[in-house]
């Protein structure tokens, strides 16, 4: 071990360790970057002064409230700014924060008020009733709720709100730091499509890395201007609150994610970066032209949740957008692979371009490795066509399951934690998902990808959205079944559809059902399969 | 603190925790960007895949010649690549690294081979007499030579060398990969100027943030190409050979900093960013016609050790250079602050623009603090007046000084990094050197600049560069005095000299005496205003 031969008064001390935690980045930039714009609202305009004085007050509020070091804060609000104070200032009174994904049924939220034990739920107005229909179905000891009224809204009248909480805040509190970095800052409930949903728990150590990874991925310089589109309850806006302050950027807050709420934030405040799930880029591919305002800057995409469809990335970049696919779970602090251009790609056709843009991509630097292993814990050969379980390691992967050591070892077996997710690797590393595992088509002992399928359907002018996923069959064991979400006043008929999949894609692959419907989503913007699934076993043969 | 109700299960272990260490970057690098330009020198161009083919050998063959880890393997080298593979083999072979400047004397380079306990020696041919005459002055165990052989030169045919070496390398030897973060990485003299250089002792995490944060600062994106003009042995090259594998960048070596060799580089290898004293700025703005090269990209350049004076940015920017002063020590991995340029500068007369740009900064985003202090160890009101000592925490700050306890305790006094510089701190945040602590002269009572009066001889036509220094006089106490180096071609009297800076300065501060000589420079280029002092000292008054 790199020892050397005499160690004596090179400990850690005051002067040479601190414990890595973001609370650093918004003290900082507090300090030597105290008037620029740090949170953008509607009226609101934070700088980095007034958003650490908010963080401040929060703090020493909540510490007033009953708020010990360890003791769980929940939060149901959508992307606005207390939602982006309570990152900072929940850590900084020694507590752990909890955003609630704010489209989740009653019952759920119930689960997760008692299982993370929150004593405060910070709620925006519109979510009292979720909130209270919750409590009510709540056994043991229930949170308090603060009540968070956003501009344009009006005060139930029957909580402390968000602003006298403040009020009662001492401006001159000292934030509680981190003794030690793997204390937690955060407990981020997985989306759980079946069975209840697990605490995924992070520490400051974590959160300060992957909030720096991001900025070295995403290739940003000094002073982002970042759109919140993914929910700030979604593994913290995949740590873009923590991030902004390191480059004294700008977050600017979006309430309901609008083609129109988007174009502004471009067009106004100048916005460099967002990202979204694909359904994001076809909601700006389709936007009315009265929504649309132009803007002479490229912004930089970052999507998630499903490669973005050849046909959207041709309609999507040339308004202006670079689009860069990422991957991650809610376990990896969101993002941990991304798909770096890579400079040999440039020149390339339009076909190729897509099916490069299509990979998930390579380890983020902080990641430690990404890698596709076969049922062993082995890595497969990289040769594009093995396939695979995507394992991470690395500071960017949570401390585990709340209260679920068990699933928690299960994650971890292997010192690799297992994401459930179906890949091949490339010769030059990058990998590529085939399918969710839980989303492979097994047709006639064939694998068939339903992100193939769908990417196929994508082409149909007709077609706006889309999800393939299995049909039971007597026959061929599953066959691929599609839902199909059609563009306003464009038609199209399941007969045409299929030809149009099969002049494509070979025989197994080819739907053999398609349904008409609106796709049901998560709250991030992803089609949720599993519902779907449902509605295909029920479907007549 | 943060700790969780129950926090079962929620341990560190292989899947989520990773020591930080500057071999990950490398190691990643290596596999995701395998076939990219990593190292170029001359006829040499390592992929990443080469790169850390050469650091698995070194390791690997050190190993076999008894370097075990926590021994110390010292180099004396140029900027060549075997000095960057030096940087990630040694660490992967547990050792500790300790690069030399090269341009000390033989006594020096034997005290600090006998002080870090050198087992090896990797030494370039050119510097092989250095190293024969420091081990010959050596009285305990000496390190043995491994010859380094150049492109260009001749083996001495007495040592084993570099090729060989790896020759016996293991290629698929394992890295030894840090237990625990704080484990040694590197070892740096001072450059000490009076008394015995002291050992900075560097730890793998602090190498891995000072890299990470170097990026951040320097507004660095994907694949930066990045000239060495900084010695590698100077605190390790700012850690930018750590730096460059995290965003896949090229590191273009540079033997002999001239002109025309800076010129090539940015013209035939792209090069986007390179630091450096003011001194060569001076060199670049007066390099002959035929050194310059057309280039049509804005460089990024950052200079430290002084000031940039008013006169060289004026020269120096317009050429397609963008100057940003750094500012730090050894002891703090090199830049630890950054003059970061704001928006609300934009716009600035030409004077205004070379004040801002020759203010000293702010903490870089991983240092958790930089603050001027009062001798009681409070900090002054930030005021641009109240002068105190620049001190630094975090964890960009070294682990202490090797061996020698009562120093780092001294160096560490009240939980902050005493730097010994003097400045005082604008109302946002900005520290201004005045001078370095033992710079600052005395005169009357008044406390003169020695950087106020060279800014102002700097604006001299025939003057290249100068250095001022305290001189005692009987009256006065300190009186300053100038010693000057002349433009080639170009005659100045001392008379004109000191008229044209009394037209700029105080009485007080208007040096009394003028020297033309050439100035003595560190190996960093760095002027030694100590050999001057003495000079100083013995002119008549």
């Amino acid at each position: 071990m790199g020892w050397l031969a005499d160690e004596t008064g090179l400990e850690k001390c005051a002067a040479n360790y601190v414990p890595l935690t973001p609370l650093s980045f918004l003290k900082r930039a507090a300090d030597l970057h105290a008037t620029r714009t740090a949170v953008v609202w509607k009226s609101t305009r934070l700088t980095y002064a007034d958003y650490a004085g908010q963080v401040t007050r929060l703090a020493s509020a909540l510490a007033r409230h009953g708020i010990a070091p360890g003791d769980v804060v929940a939060t149901l609000m959508p992307n606005i700014p207390p939602q982006a104070v309570a990152h900072f200032g929940v850590p900084a009174a020694g507590a752990i924060l909890n955003t609630i994904n704010t489209r989740l049924d009653a019952d759920t939220v119930a689960y997760i008020f008692g299982h993370a034990g929150a004593k405060i739920v910070l709620c925006d107005t519109a979510f009292l009733p979720l909130a209270e229909d919750a409590i009510k179905r709540m056994e043991g000891p229930a949170p308090r709720i603060i009540e968070v009224v956003d501009e344009g809204f009006t005060a139930s009248g029957h909580y402390l709100t968000w602003d006298a909480l403040l009020e009662q805040g001492d401006p001159d509190a000292a934030w509680i730091m981190p003794q030690d970095e793997w204390e937690s800052i955060a407990i981020n409930y997985t989306s759980g499509t079946t069975g209840r949903p697990k605490g995924v728990v992070y520490h400051h150590r974590g959160a300060y890395l992957s909030a720096t990874a991001n900025i070295l991925s995403w290739r940003m310089v000094l002073h982002p201007v970042y759109l919140t589109i993914v929910p700030l309850f979604h593994c913290n806006g995949w740590t873009h609150t923590w991030m902004t302050p390191i480059l004294a950027g700008t977050l600017v807050c979006c309430r309901d994610i609008t083609a129109k709420a988007i174009y502004d934030a471009i067009a106004d405040e100048g916005v460099t970066h967002f990202g979204g799930a694909p359904i994001v880029l076809n909601t700006i591919i389709n936007a009315p032209e009265t929504d649309r305002r132009p803007f002479d800057h490229i912004v930089e995409v970052f999507t998630a949740g499903a490669p973005p469809p050849a046909a959207t990335l041709a309609a999507f970049e040339p308004l202006g957008f670079n689009v860069t696919q990422v991957y991650g779970l809610t376990e990896t602090y969101g993002p941990a692979t991304e798909c770096t251009w890579r400079d040999e790609w440039n020149g390339a056709s339009k076909d190729d371009r897509a099916a490069y843009k299509a990979r998930t991509g390579i380890a983020m630097p902080m990641l430690e490795g990404a890698e596709v292993h076969d049922t062993h814990g082995n890595p497969v050969p990289r040769d594009g066509a093995h396939l695979g379980e995507i394992a991470m390691r690395g500071n960017m992967v949570m401390k585990g399951y709340y209260k679920n050591p068990k699933a928690t070892a299960e994650a971890f077996k292997g010192g690799w934690f297992r994401s459930g997710d179906i890949a091949f690797q490339h010769p030059d590393g990058y990998i590529k998902i085939t399918d969710r595992a839980k989303d492979i088509i097994i047709s006639g002992g064939e694998n068939v990808s339903s992100v193939e399928v769908e990417g196929a359907l994508m082409h149909h002018p007709a077609v706006l959205l889309c999800a393939v996923v299995a049909k039971p069959d007597e026959k061929w064991g599953e066959v691929p079944c599609a839902f199909v979400e059609l563009k306003p006043g464009q038609t199209a008929t399941e007969k045409e559809l299929i030809a149009f999949c099969r002049e494509r894609l070979a025989g197994f692959k080819t739907p053999k059902h398609v349904v008409f419907a609106e796709l049901p989503k998560t709250s991030t913007g992803k089609i949720q399969k599993f519902e779907l699934r449902a509605v295909a076993k029920l479907l007549d043969a």
